[in-house]
């Protein structure tokens, strides 16, 4: 019989394919801010995308060609300096060598005693330590803030359920519980409640106030009203960073309330925790060394190529509690591969990648006190267009930006609401179609409007100059004044 | 102000440490056979992974050196030709270096109007005609086969609810739901049941017949019997290729009796699905095309590095039905980036990594014909692998092997089932502290063995004898017979 494997026929051929694949990968990087940002893709890219699956070989480096051609040439855009559209990181080349290092070694993250997996477990320390927590806190490395959020709510519902609900499942539930989050919560979470067999009526949505924050005597009368009805709160979720306006939601109040009434303290900061360690602004996020329960998200403002969330839960053996299969008598073995607790008793995975190297590396590349500057950094950047944008008459802001997310609206007076959002919809699309900058747009508290969220660390202050100039540019040419 | 940013200060100098990196890359896998499958690490290698967080930068040359020293140096092992424990795959070069490319691109697979999203749903599709489920199906690639599994479960609690369960949850059902494996199902299925809040009572244990596949005839009578008992049978979740011995469930009669009950049928196709395109073994699988939903694992028999699963959903309105959280008023915009359906409407994630194109570029490397003989060839190499145990007087084979998965013992005779146990575990640990193999052990119907998992492009015919030799060479001198 004639073997055949995956490996390269000629490795010296390899070898030279993968020093083009570095240049090319560092070049496009290096050059990033010499491209239009984004741009729409012709049908003879897209015809490409609707083959069927490829019977018979092709050269890899012609594969490698076409990959630059197609998907390296329309991409998001999200590592370009003047991308601030949704919420993402920037990404950057070491952690990308890093995600390749982790690739060839290839272990598998599920457990075992091998040196990737102790660096899982450091990462993860790493992460608690920044944020505050005590080391006694587990977590877990997951695939993005969503499912770092679903096992703190996970946690909270088990640790409330009064019954065995791993067994018995939520209807057993002696009586129905009760979260509660600001209205500026991420969908995630209302994913979350429903996955858990909870339902999304069990997810309360507290009024925000004026500053986008949770109102928090109104989640007091709540939570006294639903202990009054028979129901029983659980949990309250605080954002310390919302996707709308980057509003941190009053976490010393909050924890000071769940401690007071036995209630979950789960953070989300996916966004915000770690402006924890930023010089500058860590006053904001106070108190989240406090919650029972973190989520947050390096592939945002750790920059880490996608995917890698983290879950952090101070209660460690809740946590193994509401996730472990092993049984307790299973004890690691004694000895070899398979003589260390599984890392995939934390979560809902089983097989888990090597997610750490990526924000390892990093890290000690640039060492955290970096990272909080560049987080300081981002937040001086939001600041600085918010200053730009109330020198422009034609700008409005549309409340005072707190962190990285600006909320604002070309209005040159005299147009109705629907009318401004059909305006700066078009400003958003032919910035975005120029190749000039990404935005995206948000409604919040009924006002639609433009948002930019500079979690970028390519951003330049031209880059900000050039957004408002051409925002005003295209605004006036589509009013007919420019 | 000072602008910092994370990108390399010397551009030439990252250029030629990503050449050392891929160079060294290329050599430890070239050269992977010639080390020690797995080894101890030593104290001075475990120390390092309990430092603190770094304050302080580190050059990135430094950070390469320490990382070859210690996470390459101590793997898992599963790239190594003699690894054949749990079940996992093998990666390789080509997806590694699509793991860099997705990562310096780095964009956003939660949606988008760009290449990579383009890509990632054709990926899904080229999946789904690999298995031969029709064109009408949808999916998403996930973290691995544990949420692809949950997914396909999560669209069953929704078809079969009886009620708007993501709004009111599982407390709001008429009636319980019954879902249905062999005692063989991977454990991911009841952390699912108890994710989704059914609770693992919801979740029926049909028992295996002596080849391990589900006794539907079991099935049958289970199924008759809750529904007497106004509980409400909702899915059957059929194994094809379970974890300890590789037995595939009878797919066609599972189909024909889920048609014929109204049950949703699931297929946990993580380790076999992928059997349809091997073209000695596919009658295996046949039946899995007329399945509700598959979970599939391109991490596994396409040896795509960690992570890729895939969840496939026969019915698009269902699955959208059961994760979207878009209105359904909320078009996709009419143009630019956000010009494209979310593909995070079709599972619990919101940002998602590119794990596309290390599947994309392997399939279009070597083709998927390809892939299939290596699956032959893998049961082949099980098959030969099970020849040399019968041959041995000392070796036992617990049953036939099926696919890829053998399961066996070290019985010299006379010895009672603990003390075998005793032997063989201590057998397996030094095969991996001595370098030679890696296996892993498990209980079949009450009997310990070793189990060696062949789903490895690496293996060779001489491995396997290796394998025999030293574990005869070990048993002897155990016993004091060596
Ligand atoms: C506040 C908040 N929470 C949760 C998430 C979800 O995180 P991920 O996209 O990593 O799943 C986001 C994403 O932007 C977010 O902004
Ligand atoms: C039969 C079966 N189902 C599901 C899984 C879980 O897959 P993953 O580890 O990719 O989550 C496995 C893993 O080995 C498996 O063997």
């Amino acid at each position: 019989m004639d073997y055949e494997n995956l490996d390269p026929q000629d490795w010296n051929a390899m070898r030279r394919l993968a020093h083009q694949v570095t240049d090319a990968a560092i070049e496009h990087t290096r050059d990033v801010r010499n491209r239009p940002v984004w741009r729409e893709m012709p049908d003879s890219i897209r015809i490409g995308f609707t083959s069927r699956v490829p019977e018979d070989p092709t050269p890899l480096s012609q594969i490698v060609a076409e990959v630059n051609d197609t998907v390296m040439a329309y991409p998001m855009g999200n590592i370009h300096p003047r991308f601030w559209a949704w919420y993402m990181g920037t990404s950057n080349v070491t952690g990308a060598l890093a995600d390749f290092m982790a690739a060839i070694q290839g272990s598998n993250l599920g457990g075992g005693n091998h040196a990737a997996a102790l660096m899982d477990g450091q990462v993860v320390q790493w992460l608690r330590e920044m944020i505050g927590l005590p080391e006694s806190t587990s977590g877990s490395l997951v695939s993005g803030g969503s499912v770092a959020n679903l096992i703190g709510l996970t946690v909270a519902r088990n640790r409330h359920a009064g019954c065995d609900v791993r067994e018995e499942g939520v209807a057993a539930m002696p009586k129905p519980l009760r979260y509660y989050g600001s209205d500026q919560l991420h969908s995630c979470h209302q994913q979350a409640m429903e996955t858990l067999g909870l339902g999304n009526h069990a997810l309360v949505r507290v009024p925000s106030k004026s500053d986008m924050s949770m109102d928090v005597d109104v989640l007091r009368s709540l939570v006294a009203q639903h202990r009054s009805e028979g129901l029983r709160p659980a949990c309250v979720i605080a954002t310390a960073g919302t996707v709308n306006t980057g509003a941190i939601d009053d976490l010393e109040s909050i924890a000071e309330f769940c401690e007071e009434q036995g209630l979950s303290f789960h953070v989300d900061g996916c966004i915000g925790a770690l402006i924890a360690i930023a010089p500058n602004n860590r006053w904001r996020v106070a108190g989240i060394e406090r919650a029972d329960s973190v989520a947050l998200d390096p592939h945002k403002w750790l920059h880490a190529p996608f995917e890698v969330g983290c879950a952090l839960v101070r209660d460690k053996s809740a946590h193994l509690k509401a996730f472990s299969l092993s049984p307790e008598y299973l004890k690691p073995a004694a000895r070899g591969l398979a003589a260390a607790p599984f890392l995939h008793d934390y979560g809902i995975q089983t097989s888990r990648g090597f997610r750490a190297l990526k924000v390892w590396m990093s890290l000690r590349e640039h060492g955290v006190k970096k990272f909080g500057r560049l987080i300081d950094q981002d937040i001086a950047k939001a600041a600085y267009l918010s200053a730009l944008i109330e020198q422009a008459t034609q700008l409005r802001l549309l409340f005072p930006t707190s962190i990285n997310i600006v909320c604002f609206l070309f209005d040159p007076g005299g147009r109705s609401k629907d009318e401004l959002k059909a305006l700066n919809t078009e400003i958003m699309l032919r910035l975005q179609e120029e190749g000039t900058a990404v935005l995206s747009d948000t409604t919040v508290h009924a006002s639609h409007c433009l948002r930019a969220a500079i979690n970028n660390h390519r951003t330049l202050p031209e880059d900000l100059h050039l957004l408002v100039a051409e925002t005003l540019r295209i605004g006036n040419s589509l009013i007919g004044d420019g």
